[in-house]
């Protein structure tokens, strides 16, 4: 059974053309490439680095299967000689990366990986599908976060994300931007992830009553009774609610939320918080759901909707707003010679670079100045070591320190930054070291 | 080692406390579900059906590991009888679908679960993430394919793809709505679709000159000669081609192909093709990628660029200008008796449906009825049966049935609906039948 998550032929089939004509050609000398996004999506200022993890232990494994190279061998396109390097091929190599959690802005590599040509070459296809998605997933949720700082926020997203791998991974990538879990259950025995969930409407529906609904289920889960209200009518089952909380109180179970799911939910949440208070469910909470996302959230909060968590769902787990980025895993350095495309809005800086941060007086992040490696700069250093001679050099970091990381660069973020609307660009300065390799690469290539 | 693509965990955590509370009412009769979307995204007139295949695999396998059953033990929200009840789930219900291929519009149900309640529950979250993806991106890549039907078009968007599964399903889907084959390796050996590929521009770039890229790649691959042209400047790539092609048919090589992937490519494959033409090279052909969806393939041909095939990769394997569809599964009935829920916005037809289709005298698509099972109308039944008592009633169908079907629906769309533009809604008429059941659960929910 080929596994498609760790295939080394998850791949596009250029990546063997190109190998069979590096074989032939003997050219298997070292080659860097980096991982960057290009252009941010308009509604972004920054993004959050992602992803690190997943590529570094694809790498770690990688290798073809016999399985897979009994397909090779039968397509036809390559040749037996090829075949065998192709069934001997590791990774042998290094990788310095930016760690997760990391803002980042554009042309700032936040992956390099050094390793003799095919390896790095490869692997292209594989490294930008792991780091695209889940950056992409961790810079929403990261808006998300911003805009509603002091909620519970709870990714919603699985059904609607592009498949069971994405729908994972955009758990993993909203906790490091600071959500507060998942509903999706694979999340917990996978990534650690706490997860959340009470009922859908079904629950209700499969009752011929719904207040009978809401008494099972409080009774079937006493610890975790968060009734959904919206079935029929969103106030009468907020009434219902009340009916039913003193006679579940006498058992000593309490209804630690309503969820709302449909309507105006600034409109609802005010009424049921009402219904609640006047009826003497104060500690009850309100929790909502219903195509959320960061724009909606800011409304909400903006209209002083009493809501106390948020389930969000599609428009994260997809990036409605923003389905890709702009990113690309470039050729800049071959057999100790830096390089670069020129194609038209396409260009690339060329060679092995590092990126340092410099911070305000306040602490907030103020410029980056993209360099090459060795033209040491003031402020942070970015870019670390992770592999090298294809092994890891750390244990694996934990969700939390990286969540940790996340907060922390939120806070240290421009306020500008921090809101929502189309903002002022981040300065990141090119070097003049880094210009000046340019221009000898274009003078070579001329 | 648990594998997310079929696990029973791969579910909303609510499913499993919903669960928690059926046990501990014994509602386990049977229960219907219905997929269906709501509503279409702006710029969709229709929809064409696909997953329906991964599915069915996913029912028939559907158990929850020893090792899954462990997390579920040591969470601590459910009962020991209950847990014991989870082991021994398997699915053993009716599934009713449209088959893959089929054109379909809001409303119409595409999938139909008829199980005793914890199964039909359980498979919720994945059975939507698995029908809406590539429902979604065999709905865009039809776009293309209508666009540009007698263009050679290739999935370019594994890179881009959200995950590793997002990768391959748009491979399959997109080749379901007509696309010639896809880029991404593992389509081949998992589906059987026919891969395409041949360089990047780190293959030219790795070489100190762009003609000997060009020579080296055409003698590793000689059968596969498609050459990058526009790494450094396009018009002086085509040049280079004009002048290594008769060494190369000298020793029996073709250039099949040059390829672009940047700038206004309307206006370089005029001038490319201008370049090859006075070179003598009149068959050898231009593909184009970087950025194409329909919308752009309408531009391009509009402007009679010479193109003679396309990449198209991250819009359409993120479906970009739609990346979700508003769907759900409902529960349609239980216990015999017909359900619904009536939540603003989002109320859904009751009871177990059929739709039936009219085809006007050009023999093209006129109006779908949606009623209920046994109210017999005049027209195509849409809805058949996959599977009885957990087990398949077909073969699986081959990709090329499948195709094959979704070709001669597209042909069979309203001519309007074959346009990019909004347009105006096909019809979908609800039967007396269906209304006056609906009205009929009101007044029992009431």
């Amino acid at each position: 059974m080929i596994d498609p998550s760790s295939s080394a032929l998850l791949t596009d089939l250029y990546q063997l053309t190109m190998l069979q004509g590096y074989f032939d050609q003997g050219m298997e000398q070292s080659a860097t490439f980096e991982f960057f996004v290009r252009k941010l999506p308009a509604s972004r200022g920054f993004l959050l680095a992602a992803g690190l993890e997943q590529a570094l232990v694809f790498l770690e494994n990688l290798q073809v299967t016999p399985e897979e190279i009994e397909w090779v061998s039968g397509d036809g396109r390559f040749s037996k000689d090829f075949i065998d390097s192709l069934a001997a091929l590791r990774f042998t190599g290094e990788v310095h990366a930016m760690p997760e959690g990391t803002v980042f802005f554009p042309d700032e590599p936040i992956l390099r990986v050094t390793a003799p040509m095919p390896q790095a070459q490869l692997v292209e296809s594989r490294l930008i599908n792991l780091l695209h998605f889940q950056t992409l997933i961790a810079s929403k949720a990261a808006r998300c976060v911003l805009t509603a700082p002091d909620k519970m926020l709870i990714d919603f997203g699985l059904r609607r994300a592009h498949g069971a791998e994405a729908g994972l991974l955009a758990a993993r990538a909203s906790y490091i931007a600071g959500f507060t879990g998942s509903a999706t259950v694979l999340a917990a025995p996978l990534f650690d992830i706490p997860v959340y969930g009470t009922m859908a409407h079904s629950f209700i529906q499969a009752h011929d009553d719904e207040m009978e609904a809401f008494d099972h289920f409080a009774r079937s889960q006493p610890g975790n009774v968060v009734l959904l209200i919206d079935t029929y009518d969103t106030e009468a089952g907020a009434e219902k609610v009340v009916e039913l909380a003193p006679r579940l109180q006498a058992e000593g179970i309490q209804v630690k939320a309503v969820r709302l799911d449909s309507g105006d939910l600034a409109k609802h949440a005010h009424k049921v918080r009402k219904i609640l208070d006047d009826g003497g469910l104060t500690k009850t909470g309100i929790f909502s759901s219903g195509s959320i996302d960061e724009y909606v959230l800011r409304e909400l909060l903006a209209a002083g909707a009493p809501i106390d968590g948020f389930g969000i769902g599609t428009h994260m787990d997809t990036s409605a707003d923003a389905p890709y980025l702009d990113c690309a895993y470039k050729l800049t350095e071959y057999a100790g010679i830096a390089r670069r495309k020129r194609s038209e809005g396409k260009a690339t800086w060329p060679g092995r670079k590092q990126v340092y941060r410099l911070y305000d007086q306040h602490g907030r992040m103020q410029e980056d100045i993209l360099t090459i490696e060795g033209d040491t700069q003031d402020g942070e250093v970015l870019i670390r070591p992770y592999m090298k001679q294809g092994k890891r050099l750390h244990q694996p970091e934990s969700l939390e320190t990286i969540r940790q990381r996340a907060a922390a660069e939120l806070e240290r973020l421009p306020l500008h930054l921090q809101e929502l609307g189309i903002m002022p660009a981040y300065q990141v300065s090119v070097s003049p070291a880094l210009q000046k390799l340019a221009a000898e690469v274009d003078a070579r290539q001329a």
